[in-house]
């Protein structure tokens, strides 16, 4: 685990931007999953200046982890954000994109074995130590991609109403994700960013914390190449 | 994880000693933590013929990976039998030899690191689930390398004093055993042989059942370079 | 460059197996490109006794490295030989074979980079010092895999009917070889095996002279991963 | 060999930098060899930024890949440079700065070796064909680090007159470089950018054109990771 402390959220915005770019930067195909949710936004930003119009990044693949499917909606919650927050600004060709969706979660190790793993990883953390979809309550740490019901744990349903917009009539029954035997074994270089006061104490339960699947992140403390950027508000309560 | 069915005991230390081989035929400095106990003793047996007399592997430096002292001795029991297996009769030079003890063991993650990781470590299985010196109930998945008391479980005594061969009056308080975060982040390849009936069912729970402390081993389905080999009797349980 | 210096013709071999069997047993897709000629038959002994009945090398894929056409017949000498020496007593399933062929050599490299390119190659040494197909006077280091035309060199069209068994009628006008550049950039671990005294002064010249396309195995000396395993013959000449 | 075509000047500092910055970003020790002259200058104005004031550059070890010495002044050109453009505005420690030197360069490839080779190599064209030091007439695609003599070609003198800014006295009789085998071997990321309309037919010669010692950049070809970044003026003359 390295732990890397920014400034600010636009510094640690850019360290997550050296970092996705030198990879896909790299010669032969690329596989890249990535998150959407608020705290990669300034990353997207970096992103799509630097990616629209490129043809030297046609070799990348991007992979979402997670999907939120909604009732009477082709795609889901994850998708759209990622299409509204970089593919599409920055031009990605659907050729480029690789989507991880309840018709498919039960052949997605496979064929991650299949393309090769994954190069790297960009994910976010929730409040409640959860990483990708994987959720306090709802989490086995030899999980591999998988499908989690609504009445997984008492507080689900009212996550994904929140996660289509509020909409019950649109909320979904389950949602699938890569868990943490995927991401463990699959991905090379795992990089996390977080930033604000509201998640410090979950950063340091997290990371300096036990590893247990309570906290779901935490199982990243045992992952050989994890990167974990921070802005000095998220790492306010570490001592470094 | 690959798992490797081979039909014999015999397959099974050739097989490992393969791996063995190759990886200290590598040019530059070689790290390799290699385990004591009756399993690998087939091995040792292949690798004292291929390893005495033949400076190409000078460049090997070999690691233990736990120790129980031995009151009124100098060395304890896993480096005492490393070298009656392996290091005396391959004539393995002193300097090759990278000594964990109770003295060093708080700086020992730290001194893999500065030594560039370990290569390769080859394991056995406990047929209660231990792996390393990682039993069930003294086991946090977040260990780095830690010292266990005698008294961390009820029958942990009793295994001491079995270890140094009966006599209570040399049995040790404690050891010290390389934990699970350090197998997962300084190993490159990890390599467990497990062979015999009496292993079948803890080699279908470990590495078919869940993720827990429980069983420590079961930690090892999350490596992302993990092999598995068995033998016929020690797969015998398992659906393949 | 790692220098091994074995005893014997049997040691060499073995080393070389070791090398071989623990690629093989790596997990997920394995590529590896091997050697036909008189060099390897020890390896092949070796690894058709190891590989034979065994399932869990389904996941390893073979490839030739150069093709020698033979005129009315459907296969090359090298395809020919390998099936011989070790496809066939090995029982290796047809889809585990990938086949370089005078019809599909201009598309090799990118095959070979769709593939993952090549996990480990094992090579051989001419007395000339030619590697694959690069003999001196028509290889150039930038080749990628190429067409030799049999006037290409004074003797060619010799060596070719030699290598057909002496009948000028089945003598190919041309063969395809993997170049350099083919084998520095795609290969990740180069092995090379020599033996015998006749080519002593050879390994001198092509691993201690200079690097120049008229001793085409020279350039072996500049690939980040190459091992050459000789015996006390073929080592005979330098001074280690 | 991957090619990257940037538009501007500006873009192609900016792709190096994110490779660079990524590369930095990396746990444990990172070995970085990098390059002085004019070409990087848009390199270091961004990485000043970047790195001044932050500590989590520390495990950053910087190499010079060459040295021109100057009589009577402490350090040679290419590392005043690079303290000038670089280290000292970017306050990079002194444990941080690795130096080639005449006095060491001859133990220099053993110490890249001890220290587990270079991450990372940041390299400029010469439009005569020349990388770090070794230039047309002098250059031996063998040589590991090595000393040239000011007479080994016949513009040699003016050169290095030239580089410590035209003073006869200062000019020394010798260099020392890097030598191709020490890059091929000792690089695991080669990274080359050239700008300019005055560099686009070297460009052509040296990375489409034959692997020849008269051109030694062409080496570079056959590097597996070798990552070429151009501005559109440099890459006026390729069929891409």
């Amino acid at each position: 685990m390295k732990i890397i402390v920014a400034d600010t959220y636009d510094e640690m915005s850019r360290l997550a931007t050296h970092k996705l770019l030198a990879t896909m930067l790299k010669s032969g195909r690329v596989n890249m999953a990535i998150t959407a949710g608020n705290t990669p936004k300034g990353v997207y930003q970096l992103l799509v200046d630097e990616v629209a119009g490129r043809d030297y990044y046609d070799n990348v693949h991007f992979y979402n982890f997670d999907e939120v499917p909604v009732n009477g909606e082709p795609e889901g919650v994850t998708m759209t954000n990622l299409r509204r927050l970089f593919f599409t600004p920055a031009n990605v060709s659907e050729s480029q994109i690789e989507r991880l969706t309840p018709e498919n979660y039960q052949t997605w190790d496979e064929k991650l074995t299949a393309d090769g793993g994954l190069d790297l990883m960009l994910m976010g953390l929730g409040a409640d130590g959860h990483f990708l979809g994987n959720v306090p309550g709802a989490t086995k740490f030899g999980n591999q991609t998988y499908r989690v019901e609504a009445d997984a744990t008492p507080t689900l349903r009212e996550v994904l109403v929140d996660e289509v917009g509020g909409d019950e009539s649109k909320a979904p029954d389950f949602y699938v994700t890569m868990g943490p035997q995927s991401v463990m074994t699959q991905v090379r270089d795992a990089v996390m960013i977080v930033n604000g006061k509201g998640k410090a104490a979950m950063v340091k339960q997290a990371f300096f914390g036990p590893v247990t699947e309570d906290v779901p992140s935490s199982i990243l403390q045992l992952h050989p190449n994890f990167t974990l950027i921070l802005d000095a508000d998220a790492a306010s309560e570490l001592n470094l």
